[in-house]
């Protein structure tokens, strides 16, 4: 009896995973956390129409979703002014670039993305047998000029870009990386992860036509609209790219709860917009908590903020850890010299409170 | 301006879908469904305290799901006496299948399925590239042995087998599927694929060692727990294989209500054994309807019944869409000698009684 024959590519790799979970630190600790500040959740959760909406959904939910998300798809398509075929509904970001990597990507064929930006993406491009090239971010932020030059001098097919930025949470205007699109290669699409736009300045959302094929972006439930858990992402693009994803997606792979509580929070922009104010609150009263110890925290067009523990990356995780070891969950960037900083999710005035209360010790104790 | 650079896979492929959605026939038909029998849904839903569970977990739905389903897995583990590390959780077996076929095949890696079994399975296996050679249906039961055989003189990396089996509700004795393993070439893997399992005699799920490289096995909470909308399946295997599946799935993928409800439907056995007696009555009431209509059922161990229609394939076709046409969603299979049938999931005695008041004037219309 002999085992199964993998690909060539599945021997190659590493059983992984890009994040360990929250749960599986709490199992480790054998406590749960007092505050979960770590992985950009929101706290503040989804509006209550769309708890309400999942909720009647679980008595229905021996039904498959639809499918094509088309009630979702056409709300989407009417707020942002497109059709529902420039949207591919999707299991969060992370499903659909896992798709979009498959579609584009195979054995050799670069891939250009910022050192320390989203490990997910490096690690579908790896699944998919990609090479990935990396540019260092510039002063804290993503560098969509350099991402497009390096994109040239290796021929990439593909250029992530996050805007705003995970971890660091800075930004660009919206024109501009529509400009350093003059600057991407023939024949080499840029994703522009927009997961965190809600909470970024006006401006902060490209102009780029919808049927440009050079950019997809991709957006979701997760952040502002507070659904981490349901699993409901999108992107937009040109139909054509669109429709391919149709050749490979799981099609019966959506929630029907999630699809239900998508649009039903999707409905409600007052309660997102309310959203927006607690967590540019939360963040501000994060900034006000590093000053208040020494520390400096980087403007944030997030759900979140990077606070510039003022030494190295060892530092950084020292302090990191002795958050988490008094209870408080965060994490940090992964690369120098943004390792210098951990990253603090904004949240409820008793979870920053929690933080507030552990900061200190935890940097005297890294101090030591 | 120029597009995105596919792979030469991806511009081989059609975008399809394996099956249209009932949702999308009842945007086309302008109406909605009376009886939604089509899909092998279980109408009688999950244990109440899944659902409660899973409205409870609407309002946490703002943290991801645990990317190891933990608790869910310790829980299967325990019941089923093998530990979590042989058991992977996943998107539904649909999605389960596309991780494993990305595992396996590559471009021109032969794989081997029965003509008319399950289309979702196939769709991956073109997804990547292999190369599928099918076996015919023996009496319509699927045919273990012949499957191997035939895997044998392809070199085929994966066998497919459905216990029981989908679209036709037949099943094998487990002993007979562990004798046939016999045959099963060096270096390939069997899927046996029982997501109906629960539905079926005691005995019909075969005595396989748990840590067999030749064997996978997947399951679902979608069939008998009545959760298809939530998404969970799992697969059990050797702790290699299932490792294995690290390097590629979608470690985020998990809806986090859908986590919960499936491991409070789990610990629900009593609910479960009473949705299978339900099943049980409505095939037996499904069975008599068709006699009682001049037709003739296929025994099931399954949530659906194959209704012989008689004649050929066009003339089932005639009565699945006259039974469409007032209301009643039902499927049939897709190749000849088996869609000479069509195909009706159990349901509520009012779902019944619908499928009941239509058959007669959709036979009488398809007999003109």
């Amino acid at each position: 009896m002999t085992g199964p024959r993998y690909t060539p590519l599945t021997e190659s790799l590493p059983a992984t995973v890009p994040f360990v979970g929250p749960e599986a630190q709490e199992r480790m600790m054998g406590r749960v956390f007092d505050a979960r500040l770590g992985a950009n959740e929101n706290i503040f959760g989804p509006s209550p129409a769309a708890i309400a909406a999942m909720q009647a959904a679980a008595g229905e939910i021996w039904m498959y979703g639809d499918p094509e998300s088309y009630d979702l798809r056409q709300a989407l398509a009417t707020d942002l002014g497109i059709t529902p075929q420039n949207i591919v509904v999707g299991e969060g970001i992370d499903g659909l670039l896992g798709y979009l990597v498959r579609l584009l990507i195979g054995a050799g064929d670069a891939v250009v993305t910022s050192e320390g930006a989203y490990p997910t993406f490096n690690y579908h491009v790896a699944g998919f047998g990609g090479v990935l090239h990396q540019v260092p971010y510039q002063g804290d932020h993503e560098d969509p000029q350099a991402l497009m030059v390096k994109a040239a001098e290796v021929g990439a097919k593909l250029v992530y870009l996050a805007n705003p930025d995970n971890p660091m949470g800075t930004w660009h205007k919206g024109a501009d990386i529509a400009a350093a699109l003059d600057l991407l290669p023939d024949g080499c699409l840029l994703i522009l992860d927009e997961a965190y736009v809600e909470f970024a300045p006006e401006g902060t959302a490209a102009d780029i036509d919808i049927n440009d094929p050079r950019v997809i972006r991709m957006r979701t439930f997760s952040k502002a609209y507070g659904m981490a858990g349901a699993r409901v992402g999108y992107a937009l693009g040109a139909a054509e790219l669109i429709t391919a994803f149709n050749k490979i997606r799981n099609h019966f792979g959506m929630n029907r709860a999630a699809q239900a509580g998508a649009l039903a929070a999707l409905q409600d922009q007052a309660y997102l917009a309310a959203t927006c104010a607690k967590v540019a609150a939360a963040r501000d009263e994060i900034a006000r908590i590093a000053v208040e110890n020494g520390l400096s925290a980087l403007p944030s067009a997030t759900n979140f903020v990077a606070i510039d523990c003022g030494r190295d990356g060892a530092f950084a995780k020292a302090v990191l850890d002795g958050l988490v070891a008094r209870g408080v969950f965060v994490r940090m960037p992964f690369v120098a010299p943004q390792n210098r900083c951990i990253r603090v999710s904004a949240g409820r005035p008793e979870d920053v409170a929690a933080f507030a209360a552990a900061l200190p010790e935890a940097l005297a104790e890294a101090r030591g």
